[in-house]
């Protein structure tokens, strides 16, 4: 692919890259300087670095020069510098400046560690402010304790493994995440789907009708119950708080799982009554993967947070207050680091959210105009992630066209825009979140253009 | 604290940080390049980076400006720039330039995912090559198949959480590291110790006298044998192969913990006699965290890697191949990229682990001189980590220093030196891995000079 930027995202990126050697060779030196030799080579690369910065000022020369790979057999990647990008899962997800500037300080893998002391623990560590970070996050999500974990599935395994004996069921929606399943699996639980509604959304009846059905079934209530505040197939939004109530009446803790609200919209855990809140870091909080967070409440904090009671029975030994279901420290380095980063515009964007929704329904709007093209999620959207239907359209194009389904990718690429599953054509899902104003015109626009170019009716 | 390299390192971070203003400029502007205001902004920031490279050409100017923080709260880290780092844990960790350019390029969260396609798991992506890296993984640690984790630990409790049932005893080492033994809990299972012989070694026999020992005791045999090759506290070497056959007498698997050989010194698990090989990623590979790696068998490949067996009760859905320990995809963006982008310089590196541990051996030497000081661990030494013990040097000047055990660690870093646990003077720990020759030199001489300062005798 090539993006008409590509000679200022080559020259930025040989830039960065040449002043990572750089600073090697700084990192290579003695405490007190460069020797003579180091000099020479730090001048030719500071001197190299010179004219890359010059030729991008000049607005990349226009030279049009291959692009820079990372390493041999690595390529570069910019999707996000190159091209709109409407990928269903990585729009939440791509990094702050702020976030990015973190990574290349605290990249090392135990850079978060320099100044750990007793008890040592990850979430005790307070420069950086790593304590006070787990401290805002709970309060982000309006529950009382919160830990960081590599990945929202490391938080799902952490509270199945606490909660669920073999041969427990979970009850989870029938959009459930197969991570949801996975954590379920592994602790030797049974799934059991509620069933959806003609809109397919999970209603607090419905989940109420399976933990009855469940429990006639086995004879003894289940354990947990999942529920998506948006699925990720439709990301249709499900009654959270009706579906709390439900699971409490029975006395079953609820497990929110945000993946696709916690970071881009406002999350009240105590409100919606969940039991626990889980987000994903590198889905929807603009942080390096793996990522994420487990919030609860102080009444599941004793269990799920439980602190090694296990001795050594030579040594006599203890390891204090690591938490057994964390496996002791989570997310060290740039990963967490990235996460404190981009925390501070993250809260102040779940603000914005409707305004992200509106933009979602904007583009919509002119996507419908397309004749035949269909929104299979729920509509006007709540969320900027969305299933689309262009099977009366796009796939009527694709089936005279040599290149098949992959003709509306390179179509959209050619106009700038990646992320569409590549070849789909019927069914497939788009991410507008974060997209400004204008490259939602622009997508908008793109998706017209090539309608008319393959004689669609476009209203 | 502050470098003499001040300069250089506050106008490369400053440049670096400018370069990624510039880059979210190119994010922001639409596919077709930037806008007549994007451009001003543009020309600002280049401007500005200008000045800086000039300033870090001409040395940084001398002006020993501030450092720029990455956001506001999170100061710059630059121990590696600045200071020679002794810390124990973090010098195998230490990221290349490669897996640095790797995280700026694939920072964002789900990075690898661009080119996912069926079956839509991790360790499929042949775009960037995620697929060869993973049999190269293997190969790397001679074993028959290999699995990129969060971390080392996540390696032990995907191996636990598949062979210890509640109640099962497993062997470790007296000198086992906590992960170890919250991995063991996490299962159910019940921890048990391997006493050490008067080197602070464990023998085959010892183990073969404990698994005796508990088989008698619980009327079951252990389900699992972990062996650390080299222990977290004195990194002393212990009898792998040995008692790997004698695990295998009684059949039991080994799990084999490389936190502190795998990424540093060859690694044969074959001919170890391995199970399980199991390595971290931000300790020993030159990674970003958290990241490690899980090789095993083909004998334990289908339990340990085993793809989920749920079925949804109203779904029918079944999620394909995803394993169920390794909660389907584990190490998406920068993480794994910094991994793969290092691996070639780590697979060379390690054969360079004969010249490492000279060095370790020749410091040590030197350190010796200071009469009274003492080497803990094995000596001389067979690895880099190394526990010493200056409670006859260092530890009396305390007593009758103002700032107590700190003036050793406010003494060293005014030399360059960090990553001695501050206060320390007693028994501490430090690693030498990757130090040059020079840095060597300069280190040895900094311990002496403090000697000499407080008029110890250095002979």
């Amino acid at each position: 692919m090539k993006s008409p930027k590509n000679d200022l995202i080559g020259k930025t990126f040989e830039a960065l890259f040449t002043l990572e050697d750089i600073r090697e060779l700084i990192r290579q030196s003695l405490p007190g300087g460069l020797s003579a030799e180091e000099e020479i080579s730090f001048k030719q690369k500071t001197s190299r670095l010179r004219d890359i910065v010059e030729s991008l000022e000049a607005g990349g020369a226009g030279n049009n020069q291959a692009l820079p790979s990372v390493v041999d057999g690595i390529g570069l990647r910019f999707r996000e510098e190159g091209y709109i990008n409407i990928q269903p899962i990585q729009a939440a997800g791509r990094l702050t400046p702020e976030a990015r500037k973190a990574l290349i300080s605290y990249g090392d893998g135990y850079s978060t560690c320099d100044t750990c002391r007793k008890p040592f623990r990850l979430d005790k560590i307070s420069r950086p402010p790593i304590a006070d970070f787990h401290d805002e996050l709970a309060e982000f999500v309006n529950m009382d304790v919160a830990r960081v974990v590599p990945g929202a599935r490391r938080a799902f395994q952490a509270v199945t493994s606490s909660l669920v004996e073999k041969g427990d069921s979970v009850i989870v929606s029938a959009l459930a995440h197969y991570t949801e399943f996975l954590s379920v699996e592994a602790a030797g639980g049974l799934i059991r789907e509620v069933s959806l509604d003609e809109n397919n959304l999970v209603t607090a009846d419905a989940v109420a009708e399976k933990i009855e059905a469940v429990t006639r079934e086995t004879d003894r209530t289940p354990k947990l119950v999942f529920i998506d505040h948006f699925d990720y197939q439709f990301a249709n939004e499900h009654d959270v708080e009706g579906i709390a109530k439900v699971a409490h009446q029975y006395d079953i803790p609820l497990l929110y799982n945000g993946a696709y609200t916690v970071g881009i919209k406002p999350v009240d855990g105590k409100k919606i009554g969940a039991d626990f809140v889980v987000g994903s870091g590198h889905k929807s909080m603009a942080s390096a993967a793996p990522s994420g967070v487990l919030a609860t409440t102080d009444e599941y904090a004793d269990l799920i947070f439980r602190t090694t009671q296990m001795t050594g029975d030579v040594t006599g030994k203890k390891f204090g207050i690591k938490e057994v279901e964390m496996m002791g420290c989570t997310l060290m380095g740039g990963t967490l680091l990235s996460m404190m980063a981009s925390f501070p515009h993250v809260k102040k964007r779940t603000k914005n959210w409707d305004e992200e929704v509106k933009k979602s329904n904007y583009f919509l709007k002119e996507f419908l105009k397309i004749e035949g093209n269909e929104i299979v999620s729920e509509y006007p959207r709540k969320h900027t992630l969305t299933k689309v239907d262009t099977s009366g359209t796009f796939d009527k194009v694709a089936k005279n066209n040599k290149r098949r389904g992959y003709f509306l990718s390179d179509e959209m690429s050619k106009r700038g825009i990646v992320g569409m599953f590549s070849g789909a054509t019927r069914q497939w899902k788009l991410n507008t979140y974060g997209l400004s104003w204008e490259k939602i015109h622009f997508l908008s626009d793109a998706f017209k253009e090539v309608a008319e170019k393959y004689e669609l009716n476009v209203n």
